[in-house]
């Protein structure tokens, strides 16, 4: 980018707002069970179709062509950074995903609530899949914690997940894991280097004074009494630091919003320092999750928020289930929520149809496959995509773009980007 | 880049010649006045439509996805260069843009005649926005300026513009203004580094001299006499080093020139070491120009060089302007220059249409909107592209590239790149 000498703001034309529709796991690969069509090409979707015949389509690499991406770093490259400088390890993310937003030079780590005998060997890795309201309690008799001047905070996650953040002067992440990701015998936690010994030696005292707080918590008492694996300690894994992210409505100059119901999307918004707005109850981030409520809140936060990203986790899902039927669905649900946006938005608006990855139905898992992509606003240039889909958006003018292009094209189409030159 | 030891100059094929068609801001948003279409979607053009029709298209991002450029960096990117590295600021392309081409090292400002009273409280910042001949005439009384062994080169621009040029050992860009940009007094520019504290005196040094100069010059007199504001000071601002260009023609093995009405572009031809063609005085760089005689201009210039770019300013005009109407009609115009290229081109010619950026009616400023672009040769293959506008040609094969990437392609149709191996 150019230095602010050579930036000239554009100041005429009026600025617009930005509501990024993300829709998890969306893009697909052809199916068996859809006679080789993917999900969106099966389903009518004539909504979605709208804002593609009447807007600018093509297909993102959210990393790069061929690169799988997680939630985690395809968000971050949808919010327009480059994940290869910002995303500094799971721990750190996990933290941000359950609330446990740190700033930098914290350092965070994945904990399972696992059991262990008196030999500190791990009987159960996750403790029986232990879960709230049981690990809420136990999370509280590790608070207040602080060890050789570092301060330590932990929090649950869901079922027998937690985060743990140390904070202090000091601190390195370059630690190995006290989790042994086996039935074995806790491990030492060590300083790969000299300058990470310090926080080597604070997990290692974390994770003992885990044990002597909880073995005999009334919780883990009760579930001795009823023959259930007690959570007797937290193993840690994944350490990293909380990166240096510029914020980014200092970034972008514009006041930001998320509209998620899961905790790893609410996480990285935070980190990156937008707002993140509670949805209702019926937004689940599940199957039954209500759409139309959803967008209702992304549209009632246009009215204050300048952009908003708004997560739609279901098709994600049904994708990781192989469950194509289900995927089309949910695609039907998704099509309706389109026609419902497309109603209420106002003509200030950008608004980009998306998904962060794809998790096709026959794999499973996220893919490095490019992701569909349709912009619309009031006197964009359409082109000849007709169809929202993985082969329609390709026939569109945007081409095959990165992800971190997103935000700027929608940045400029806002009228808010800044001339480079005179 | 391949170092040298890689490359191969291709020997058998006959080099051709290179022609780059810049229209100015041609590219465009969908027009409310034109039915939701862009001027050049709305326009026949039977002409650039037989180019894109038989030759390759494409869109271009001139910088990068969403980047908005100005004239300046966006030529600098078409010529194949990285204005990211070689953009120094305003002052030196501004410099250059009125014929103060410097060298490295040299340390160029923006100035303005304005009117200060005798306690240096700046009055009128455009000194009635005065100009040419008076400006040519108050220029004449600094010439020959040495100031502590550093040389002083002024040039009067359009209206009460100008620019200032430094040259000598120990110059540093990193000073303030001068200019208060606004009704105050005149700033005492600073060095921001201890580096840069001989460029400031100098810089106090020319402004006082400038004052000392012109207050009774017999321009300022006779303006005095009239009642005009008196241009009796010269105010500095936008310092920033000529940058070190290796030049187009030795970096790229070939003869080089420019057509151009705009003093801008010119300058940064020049400063990229192409020779700057005097174009007639029909072609003035605006609406009314004559572009066929631009045309005949560019053609002649390639029986003498190799590389020809041919600048057409009207374009832009209309977009700044927001005139929706009357850039239909320059595409018009645009399009008969085109079919007089077309009948009087030899086939040892690459020619490429293009923008040097988009100049939406409805924005009134450059956005970054990628460029349609048209490439045609003999043997070039064709594809679906069949016509010249910012959706017709983002059918075509060339796809989505980058501005720097178009030199290049050309380069190699023209049988004039080095093959990166054996």
């Amino acid at each position: 980018m150019a230095d602010e000498k050579t930036k000239v703001m554009r100041m005429a034309a009026p600025k617009k707002k930005i509501l990024f529709v993300v829709m998890d796991g969306l893009g697909d690969r052809g199916c068996k069970a859809l006679g080789g069509k993917t999900p969106l090409e099966h389903t009518s979707t004539p909504n979605l179709d709208w804002f593609a015949a009447n807007g600018s389509s093509g297909i993102m690499d959210i990393i790069a062509p061929g690169v799988g991406p997680g939630s985690d770093t395809a968000h971050l490259s949808l919010l327009g950074y480059d994940p290869h400088k910002v995303y500094t390890g799971r721990g750190p993310f996990e933290a941000a995903g359950i609330g446990l937003i740190g700033k930098r030079g914290d350092v965070a780590f994945r904990c399972n609530f696992s059991t262990v005998n008196d030999k500190f060997d791990v009987v159960d890795r996750r403790a029986g899949r232990v879960k709230s309201p049981e690990t809420t309690e136990l999370i509280k008799a590790l608070s207040g914690i602080v060890i050789d001047g570092i301060e330590v905070l932990v929090k649950e996650g869901t079922e027998h997940r937690a985060a743990l953040l140390l904070r202090g002067k000091g601190l390195d992440p370059d630690v190995t894991d006290t989790d042994p990701h086996d039935v074995a015998k806790v491990l030492t936690s060590k300083g790969r280097t000299k300058g990470a010994e310090l926080t080597a030696s604070v997990v290692n005292k974390f994770v003992r004074l885990s044990y002597e707080k909880m073995k005999d918590h009334p919780v883990n008492v009760e579930r001795r009494k009823k023959g259930l694996p007690e959570a007797n300690i937290l193993l840690t894994r994944g350490a990293g630091s909380f990166p240096d992210i510029l914020p980014f409505t200092e970034k972008n100059k514009m006041s930001a919003a998320c509209v998620a119901g899961v905790g790893m999307i609410k996480g990285i918004c935070g980190i990156c320092g937008l707002d993140v707005i509670d949805v209702p109850n019926e937004c689940t981030g599940g199957l039954d999750t209500n759409m139309i409520k959803k967008a209702d809140t992304a549209l009632n936060a246009l009215k204050k928020y300048d952009f908003v990203l708004m997560n739609v986790k279901a098709p994600d899902l049904s994708g990781h289930d192989g469950k194509a039927e289900e995927k089309c669905s949910t695609i039907k649900k998704l099509d309706e929520m389109a026609g419902h946006l497309r109603k209420n938005l106002t003509n200030d608006v950008v608004i980009a149809f998306t998904a962060d990855h794809c998790t096709p139905c026959e794999i499973g898992d996220h893919t490095g496959d490019p992701v569909p992509l349709t912009v619309y606003t009031e006197s964009i240039v359409s082109d000849a995509a007709v169809k929202f889909s993985e082969s329609g958006c390709a026939v569109g003018r945007i081409g095959r773009i990165r992800g971190h292009d997103l935000l700027q094209i929608c940045l400029d189409l806002a009228n808010r980007s800044e001339k480079f030159g005179a």
